[in-house]
C-alpha cells in the first residue's frame, strides 16, 4: 500500500503574530488536507522575515511531502512569499508571459482590466507553476520537485481555499503519488453530561471499549461533549468502525444524551430536521442579539425555512414588536419564563411560522443580580399546540455566553421536533 | 535597556489538525504578549503526540523566554500535556495538596464539589507551580527556571485568556527581567480604495515616506485597506511616531478615504459614535440575517444604543413587520432600493429610533440574475430628516458576502453620522 502523504501548512503574517487579526485558514485548510487524505503534521504562523521564511520553507520541504503557504503574496512590499521562495529554492525570477495572460484573467473575471506597473505580479520564478486566483488577483505559486510540492496561496480566506480546491488538489492527484486510505473522525455529539462524569461515572468502561474501534478523543463544546473515535483505512473501513461504534455507545446509558452522530453543526441539523418536516421557523431573540439568526442564515438555502427573527434587545421593542404586556414586565422582569412565553406568543401571532422560539437572558457583564446572575435565560418555545418554557444558568463571560444561549436554544428546537429528548 | 522577551504559542490538539475545530486562541494571546511588550516569535499548532509534544516543549523553551503551551490539561485519557511536561523537564508527578486546595476551589466557584476520583488534577509535577482556573476547572501549570517561564493553559477559549491575564502575566512581572520598551502597530483604517491603488497611483511615495516612522505594512479587510507602520519603543515614542504617520497621510488624497485612527472594531465604533452623540439605532436585516445584530450586541454596553433588528429574511415578513408594499415587492423586487426605502421607513415607524437602516441583498449561491447577481445588495438609511439609498456590488460567497454587507452598512451608518463622507 502507497504511504500517506504528509502534508504542513505555514501561515505568514506578521497580522497574526501581533493579534490584529484571526487566523481564518487553519481550520479550512486542515478539513481539505484530511478530506484529500493527506496527514496534517502541524500548522506553523511564522513572521514576515526573510530569513524565517526561507528556513521554515526548507525545513518543511524537508520533512513532507506537500507544503501549503499562507499570505505575502500580494501586490505591496510587505508581501515576500514570491521572493523568499525562489532564493529557498535557488531559482531566478523573471518576467513570463504564461503568468501574466494568467493574471489578465484573473483581474479580467472581476470586470478590470490589470496594470502590469500596479504590480508586479508577472515577474514569477522560473520552473515555478502559476495557479489560477479563482477568487481574487494575486497568482498562486507551485513548484514541483522529487515527488514533492510547496505551493504559496494567498491569505484571504476563500481565496486560498477555492485554489486548494480548483488547482493545489488536482495537481497532487495527478503528480503525487496517493495512498488509497483515509484519516476518518467518527463522532458523535452529546450534551447534558459532562466530559468527567461520562468517562470517569456514567460509563468507566467507556473509553477502553472504543478504543477497540480507534483512538479515543474527547471535546467539550459550547454545549454538550463530543466523543471522536479516529481510524485509517478504506470507506468500507469506516462504515463498519462507525457501526461498531455506534453499537458500544448506544448500549450504554449515555444514549439518551446523544444528539447527533456525524460532523453536521447544529444550525445546519436544525434546518435538515425542519425541512424534512416541512415546517417553517422564526426566533425572538434578545440576550443572543441576532446570532442564533445570523448562524441560521449562513447555511445555504436556509431561506427555505427561515422566516426571520425579531431581535428586540429593548424592553419597549419587546412591548412594541412582540406584544409583551407591561405587567409581566413589572412583575417578573424581561428575564422571566413569563416574559418568554409572550415573546413567543408574540412572535408566533406576528410572523406565522411552525416552529418558535424565544431568547431572553443576561450575557453580562453588567446586569445581573443575586437572584438572576449573569448567565440566566429563559426560552419559550411553541411548536403546534405545544408550548413550553425554560430557565436555565450558564457560566462564561459575554460572547461565550450568547453562543451557549444560542446553542441551546437550537437544541431545545430539536427537543420541540423531538429529535431528541430531555432529562 | 534591558532586552525584549521573546514568547512562543504551543497550541496542541489533533482536533486543531483534523479540521474539526477552528482556533479560538491565537489572535487573543497574541494580542495579550503583544500588550505584555513580549515578541511573540511564532505560533506552532502540534498534535496529541507524545513525542512531538515533548520535543517542542524542549525545542521552544531553548529558543525562548516565554512559552504558553494551549490545550491538554483536561479530565480525560487524550490529556496528555501534565505528563509530556513533567516528562521533558525530569519532574516526577506526586499528589499535592496545594493543588488539592486549588482546584477544590476551582469548582466551589461553579456551585460545584471536586471528586478526585473522577480526575487527577491533584496528581501534578514537583517543583511546579499551580495556576489558578478562574474561568474553569482544570488547574493550570507553570515552570519557572533560569529566568524562563513555561505555562500549561486550557483550551478552552477565554479560560487560558483569563488565566493569562490573571495568573501568567503577573507571574512574568514578578519573575522575568522586563524591557521597558513595546512593539507598537500605528493603524490607519481606510475604505474605498484598493491597495495596489494607494501604493501605486494614488500615493506612490507613501510607503518609502511612512519607512522613516517604521516598518509598513498594508492589509485588506472585509471592506478597505489597513496601513500598520510598526515600530519599538517607549509610549512617548509611539506618541510622537504616530502623529508623524498622521501627518504625513493626512497630507495626501488619502485622507478622505480615512474612517478610523486606531483599532477600534467597527461594530464598536459606530456604538461609540452614536452614544457619543446620545442617539439610538434600529436595523431590519435581510442579507445580512442577523449579523450585524449579534456583532452589535457582542460589545458590551451595546444595550444603552441598540434597540434591536427586524430580521426579515421572507418577504411576507418584510411585509407583515416593515410595511413593505407588495406593489414595490411585485414592480422592483426584494433586492432593490425601493425596498431598502420602505423597510427602512417601516423600521423607523415600528421601533422609533434615531438612526436606523435596512439591508436586503443576495448572499448567494442562488438567488442571481443577470441584472441582480450575486453579491448585489441595497442599504436604506435613514437619520433624522435625512433619507438615503445605496445600491452596492461586492465580490465573495455566502458568508464572506454577508461580512461585507454587514460591514459596509456600519460604513453608511458613519456616513450618515456624518463622521466619514461618502466619494
Amino acid at each position: 500500500m502507497k504511504k500517506q502523504l504528509k502534508g504542513h501548512l505555514l501561515l505568514i503574517g506578521d497580522e497574526l503574530l501581533s493579534g490584529r487579526i484571526a487566523d481564518a485558514n487553519g481550520q479550512v485548510m486542515a478539513k481539505l488536507f484530511r478530506e484529500a487524505g493527506i496527514l496534517l503534521t502541524g500548522i506553523t504562523t511564522i513572521p514576515d522575515q526573510v530569513d524565517i521564511m526561507k528556513k521554515e520553507f526548507q525545513d518543511k520541504w524537508a520533512e513532507n511531502d506537500v507544503i501549503i503557504t499562507s499570505g505575502g503574496i500580494g501586490p505591496t512590499r510587505d508581501d515576500l512569499t514570491k521572493e523568499v521562495l525562489a532564493d529557498a529554492f535557488g531559482k531566478k525570477i523573471i518576467p513570463r508571459d504564461d503568468v501574466a495572460a494568467s493574471v489578465t484573467d484573473n483581474y479580467l473575471r472581476f470586470g478590470r482590466e490589470w496594470t502590469p506597473t500596479l504590480n508586479q505580479y508577472h515577474h514569477f520564478p522560473e520552473d515555478f507553476l502559476v495557479l489560477r486566483n479563482g477568487k481574487g488577483l494575486a497568482p498562486g505559486l507551485a513548484y514541483l520537485n522529487q515527488g514533492k510540492l510547496i505551493c504559496a496561496l494567498p491569505g484571504v480566506p476563500r481565496e486560498l481555499a477555492v485554489m486548494m480546491e480548483e488547482e493545489v488538489l488536482p495537481l497532487i492527484a495527478k503528480n503525487l503519488a496517493k495512498s488509497e486510505t483515509k484519516d476518518y473522525g467518527l463522532t458523535c455529539r452529546t450534551f447534558g453530561i459532562p466530559e468527567e462524569r461520562i468517562f470517569n461515572q456514567l460509563v468507566p468502561d467507556l473509553w477502553d471499549r472504543l478504543l477497540k474501534v480507534g483512538s479515543v478523543a474527547s471535546y467539550p463544546q459550547i454545549i454538550g461533549v463530543d466523543i471522536v473515535v479516529s481510524m485509517h483505512g478504506t470507506d468500507q473501513d469506516r462504515d463498519r468502525a462507525y457501526d461498531e461504534m455506534k453499537k458500544i455507545i448506544l448500549s450504554t446509558p449515555l444514549a439518551p444524551h446523544i444528539w447527533q452522530w456525524g460532523n453536521t453543526p447544529l444550525p445546519e441539523f436544525v434546518l435538515e430536521c425542519a425541512r424534512q418536516k416541512k415546517i417553517t421557523i422564526a426566533l425572538a431573540e434578545s440576550c443572543t442579539g441576532g446570532l442564533t439568526a445570523s448562524r441560521l442564515t449562513d447555511v445555504s438555502g436556509s431561506s427555505q425555512t427561515f422566516l426571520g427573527s425579531m431581535v428586540c434587545y429593548a424592553n419597549e421593542v419587546k412591548q412594541k414588536v412582540l406584544g409583551v404586556t407591561s405587567e409581566t414586565l413589572e412583575k417578573h422582569g424581561a428575564v422571566s419564563e413569563e416574559c418568554a412565553r409572550e415573546m413567543v406568543l408574540g412572535l408566533k401571532k406576528n410572523l406565522g411560522a411552525d416552529l418558535n422560539i424565544s431568547f431572553t437572558g443576561i450575557a453580562g457583564p453588567t446586569g445581573g443580580s443575586v437572584e438572576k446572575p449573569v448567565g440566566t435565560v429563559c426560552f419559550g418555545v411553541s411548536y403546534g399546540d405545544k408550548i413550553f418554557t425554560e430557565k436555565h444558568l450558564f457560566p462564561g463571560d459575554r460572547v461565550r455566553l450568547k453562543q451557549r444561549f444560542s446553542e441551546y436554544g437550537l437544541l431545545l428546537m430539536l427537543k420541540a421536533m423531538e429529535i431528541i429528548y430531555s432529562h
